[in-house]
């Protein structure tokens, strides 16, 4: 097959929304800035799924569903949440259509069935979880409530991307109650943790964890914890969120719990989430000009396998060698496709595959059942070697996690070149121009200064790093006292 | 604990309603007509959903992910599916809220952001799925599309019940697209069969398969198929349908393809789903006076270990006896609880387990350490045995093969015990109000007849059997000629 796909030095925007759709992971669909996730991309989207879904559980989570909808009352309770989203909300007005009277066929709103109140489509669930909170903690004795949401949420985009930012998108959203200030901020910085474990250790994309400023916190919220990622062109994304609420939510839904000494007290809360958008995330770590680029963990195919032949009787010679080898590999967990479509050429297939990410490619021909050898190649180096049949499924086995070190490895080492300490704002906006990445600078703290930055340089502060140490310095913009560097960058 | 649960024969549906929020399933949410499916509810749905999954999978379907929305003129393109819907549909108008000049604080709707267009909370997803399959075949070798979601769907819905009948509800819909009639048709019944074999051998709830009358049909569809099953109280529940499309979606939205001869031919389409509602007739089927009854397949709690003491140290040795008991029963598979609240007396307990299903109860005392035995209750027949600790687990696991059949059993007994066959309206009528259940009688095959039957006495066809054996009869209402039984009862 011939790819056609544009380079990243070309045009790195344009290679990005080339690669998603060509490598069939998702497409825009006929409603404006809703995606449609293709089977190879969900197929990715459900190893994440599961991976989380575990690493939830494991820390005491459980999963439940809340409704759609949120009404208009209830949506504006928790003031500064409301006013964050409402410039991006879908609103269900109606209840029914009926038979256009002009147009036989075609069908109108009905106007009598006109809602008493306004229905929010969630933008995000704090509102309807809390008001369910209320019914369900009187006593310290029903705390915590660690509880997980699977679901759709929709914000009213104006530029949409695939992935990156789509009207309507699929994350989780977890949503904690519990007795104590300090509880609260542990689960946020606990589940802050367990997004950088997965996103670093399953999808092999390294990760700065930091706190959001005052002007990028979420809405509602006392303090943000985020993990933010370096993406191949310089630019950041942030990954994931944890929010501390503090009792914002409690106080307006009016969730309080019996203490131990009897006394009424309200709930802290906590919220954190992830989205479809770490497809974006992945597809921009370690992809390149060839295609897609898949760590073994996220593979939905780990190893594809493609038999060279002229006759029928090669390839059924191929594929009584290769049975084998599929069945000791599948022993060995690891997925397997034997592509023996005999209406593509070798060639188209291997450009398929390798559009397509998959980690390790083995070719077979009438040579290697004379020498008992197999073709190995790795998709992320496009390198490839010779391997004798003996231990090539353990090999291949011990390849693939060697793959999934090699693709975090790699993008630490990006990371890490760019990351640029920087002591005047001419030296801020060379790096930035020039080279990208996070600039490590001094800020003096204030909310003016971060929005003048951003308006000359469209740089904002991504984080201020976790690991930032205390160190006597002055603002690169205004020269004003600095005790700790923050992270800036342009971001998606 | 107290139950105080309404009884079956005092109030079926009160018990009903009662015991899916006792039991911890659902409760009803803040917006009208959605509910909120609370954690334990929600991991016997995941148990349902894992195992639908790898069924669907196993039989070659991929699953994917489409717009929550439809644009309204893409939702009537499909006339016949459009009128089917129109009258239950969530309308999404605006884009935007901003704050109430009047009212500081409050929100109201954007009248600048109302939309060229209105958009459909999807009701079911054909318009939308077959407008996006237009862009992905071209040739017979695109064929078949075999495709699944996981969604949540919006029906509005005036009267509504907890899973039963909800605005909002979670399902799985299957879209496939053939390039035969006769593919296609066979689609459409091996999904019945898949659905049938879950349905009996997971859930443990006997159903009869069939096909709907034209008046029972999914709107769009050219013939349905279902499986029906009966609840306790006699009347029906329509546990999952399969429909076969026709071309009608196809000429809808103008998917063709290329056959082998290079010829353009409209494809064939199939979809098919099951949604929450089956939690509804999970409880119905087996659940109790004391609460609910779980077949072991889908308990999220298998086994749960009560201990009974009286000092800290009896509750010691008792936790090291069980530690191992425990170890042994995971290492089968089998989820285990082991309930040490020192807050609760076990009377409290064994309630609580009862109320919410847990199949099997293990008490342990002082006497049975001395002994060197267990208690062992069931839940379905609220018998209890005491055993020998001497290969008590594989008796465990053993015992909770035999309740999933037992459950099984008892219900198919039920169902049996409810098929009655009428000859005269008089009959219908009597064994439809004394006794319930299915009505196997014959009818002339017209619209007009079954309406006028529905209208007398609320009893719909449920399905033509496809067991049904060709015999000649008369109409029993208008006695007219019919050469087969159908089924009619009350329905959910």
């Amino acid at each position: 097959m011939s790819k056609n796909l544009t380079t990243r030095s070309e045009d790195y925007s344009k290679w990005y929304n080339e690669l998603v759709v060509k490598a069939d992971l998702a497409e825009n669909s006929g409603v404006r800035g809703c995606m449609v996730i293709k089977p190879y991309g969900y197929a990715i989207w459900e190893k994440m799924q599961a991976e989380l879904d575990r690493m939830f559980k494991e820390t005491g989570h459980q999963n439940a569903y809340f409704p759609l909808f949120v009404p208009k009352s209830m949506f504006e309770a928790e003031e500064k949440n409301a006013e964050g989203f409402a410039k991006e909300c879908a609103v269900v007005t109606h209840y029914r259509l009926k038979n256009d009277p002009d147009k036989p066929g075609k069908l109108i709103v009905d106007p009598n069935a006109k809602l008493e109140e306004e229905l929010i489509v969630r933008p995000t669930s704090e509102a309807i979880i809390w008001s369910t909170y209320k019914g369900w903690v009187q006593s310290y004795r029903d705390l915590p409530l660690l509880i997980n949401q699977w679901a759709n949420v929709v914000r009213w985009e104006m530029r949409t991307r695939l992935f990156l930012r789509t009207a309507e998108f699929l994350w989780q959203e977890g949503h904690t109650a519990h007795a104590t200030r300090k509880e609260a901020i542990e689960e946020s910085e606990k589940m802050m943790n367990v997004y950088a474990d997965f996103v670093q250790n399953f999808m092999a994309i390294p990760v700065v964890k930091g706190l959001k400023t005052e002007t990028e916190r979420f809405a509602g919220a006392e303090e943000t914890y985020c993990i933010e990622a370096l993406m191949q062109d310089g630019k950041a994304l942030q990954a994931g969120t944890s929010h501390f609420l503090g009792q914002n939510f409690a106080e307006a839904f009016d969730v309080k719990f019996a203490n131990a000494e009897g006394k009424q007290e309200y709930v802290w809360g906590t919220s954190w989430g992830v989205s479809t958008r770490l497809m974006g995330a992945l597809v921009m770590t370690h992809s390149d000009d060839q295609g897609l680029v898949l760590p073994p963990n996220l593979a939905p195919i780990q190893v594809v396998i493609v038999p060279i032949y002229k006759s029928d009787e090669q390839l059924a010679q191929i594929s009584q060698e290769v049975d084998k080898l599929i069945a000791d590999l599948r022993k060995l967990g690891i997925s397997v496709k034997f592509d023996d479509r005999t209406t593509q050429k070798p060639g188209f297939k291997f450009a398929e595959w390798e559009l397509k990410g998959v980690p390790v490619r083995i070719a077979v021909g009438p040579k290697d059942l004379e020498n008992g050898t197999y073709e190995v190649a790795r998709r992320d180096t496009l390198t490839k070697e010779v391997k004798s049949k003996e231990g090539i499924a353990a090999f291949i086995s011990e390849l693939l996690e060697q793959i999934q070190l090699d693709l975090f490895n790699k993008a630490l080492n990006y990371r890490e070149t760019h990351i640029t300490e920087v002591n005047s704002f001419e030296e801020f906006k060379e790096v930035l121009e020039n080279k990208g990445g996070f600039v490590s600078a001094h800020w003096d703290g204030t909310a003016e200064t971060e929005e003048k930055i951003k308006e000359l340089t469209k740089a904002t502060i991504r984080c201020i790093p976790l690991s930032a140490v205390e160190e006597a310095g002055s603002c690169v913009f205004t020269g004003n006292p600095s005790n700790k560097r923050v992270f800036f960058a342009k971001a998606y």
